[in-house]
């Protein structure tokens, strides 16, 4: 287990890591030449024991986290599975799990479901199984400890703010971010911290999902799944995702920036004991480069 | 074939729609009362032929061309099959296409791959195989004709105004925007205009695709499969994205906003005409709402 560092993190950005991102050449409005940094995509082939599941577009940070949070979310580990190995080849790019039994995801493998998470999304399997008798734990929510979340978040070196074009999500609980993931794919980023929690054996009840990507149907569902009571993003979301946390009883919280912020759901666990005209607007570097 | 209008779309953005947006009450920082649009998501089940394609996550709008494009776009339509029939029963929310000749898709099914564009993606087949022999025209490509377009694009009344949290792509020629499609998802807004441009027997060498979002490895070749030169976006990019756009010879410009804007590959295609000085910063608006 990860120990505190002088950061509040137990797992942070790495922005500086070269192989996360590449230097590129482009030319300006006016013809003169910029570098910039680039995000890398780079693919991870998942395998769960001798079966292929997925390749993944990933930056490639985190691949072992990756795999199980995948295999985790699209229901092809449950929490009771053993896994006895998760072996990563990063020059094959592979990760392959190996569970003590061998789970039967087949069927699961069948249904696809094209998400609205941007990209042809597929969900192995019905995410919305398992909603029904879903009871999520009415954890209290200060907005103090919201602004003070967003406040560290915005400030944590990351390769949003170093090359745009990515996502972030983090896990958090009370005032303070634990573990903050990216990826060009936001679902991978959420899969990393729902790995890290398998692997860590992480209790959700207590812990507050935070996303720069949008608040989409699927985004609630797997938050929900992942049994976290609360869902906070700077972004925007959909009717779907909004009817679906009601439904599961998760407090959704949708354009967080600086002192705005809007609940659609579960206002009832909110306790507003910060005074928002005393929180600062954030810099406008923060809300410029929002992987979109 | 649609004729033009007093707009220069053959295909606006119908944010007034009501089946498109819902009506949502949510609280702000301050506890207030808040009277929301939010758009919707709608499950949309594509067959080809007899066989269950894809569920897809859309507002909704143009089912018929999302399955078209879809098929289209996986490589499961190629340009010489004859579609004898599309149809959309809006009940069952489900599109069925049925072809002349049945298309051998199946060994396309087996391989998935996750792309970066956000949600679990799926790619039906090797997205990548095509490329090598891949040609774009190399079509010149005005700054004045961008500029114009932008203004044109951001001064549309869209669902991405009305209510945020949607991808927004137009399909352009010259200076004149022609199809305007926007989606929760965004792949769902390329592949409504694939549909279209499908459907309607449209030539791509001349065209401009302009989207609100970024541009991964997975949007650079599908534009370019598609047989689009130019690619646009008002946000990021990835560095494979960038390098696929060289290899293929597709300009690609991104963070187009106001006058800024970075042409990452196909810079000699360029032609800067326009002063950018003389170019004025988009409205606040417009900037604040991107799907993100």
């Amino acid at each position: 287990m990860a120990t505190l560092t002088d950061t509040p993190y137990l797992i942070a950005p790495q922005p500086s890591l070269p192989r996360l991102t590449r230097a590129v050449t482009g030319t300006d409005q006016t013809g003169a030449s910029v570098d910039l940094r680039v995000v890398e995509e780079r693919p991870l082939t998942i395998y769960l024991n001798s079966r292929e599941i997925v390749t993944a577009m990933t930056i490639g940070d985190y691949p072992t986290y990756l795999a199980l949070g995948f295999l985790r979310n699209q229901g092809m580990l449950s929490a009771t599975d053993v896994v006895t190995a998760v072996d990563y080849d990063e020059e094959l790019e592979v990760v392959v799990v190996r569970t003590k039994v061998e789970t039967n995801h087949e069927a699961k493998l069948q249904k696809k479901t094209r998400t609205s998470g941007c990209a042809v999304g597929t969900v192995f399997g019905d995410m919305m199984e398992g909603l029904e008798n879903l009871e999520l734990p009415q954890t209290p929510l200060k907005t103090s400890d919201l602004y003070a979340l967003a406040a560290t978040i915005s400030r944590t070196p990351s390769l949003y703010l170093e090359a745009g074009a990515i996502h972030g999500t983090v896990l958090c609980q009370g005032n303070t971010p634990l573990v903050y993931m990216e990826d060009v794919g936001r679902h991978n980023a959420v899969d990393k911290i729902a790995g890290w929690m398998f692997a860590e054996g992480i209790s959700p009840d207590d812990k507050i999902l935070y996303t720069t990507g949008r608040l989409t149907s699927e985004m609630v569902i797997k938050t929900a799944l992942m049994g976290i009571p609360t869902l906070v993003s700077r972004s925007g979301f959909t009717a779907w995702g909004v009817e679906i946390a009601t439904q599961v009883g998760l407090t959704l919280i949708g354009r967080m920036k600086g002192q705005r912020f809007t609940c659609l759901a579960g206002d009832h666990r909110l306790i507003r004991d910060a005074d928002p005209a005393a929180v600062p607007d954030e810099p406008r570097k923060q809300s410029r480069k929002a992987a979109e």
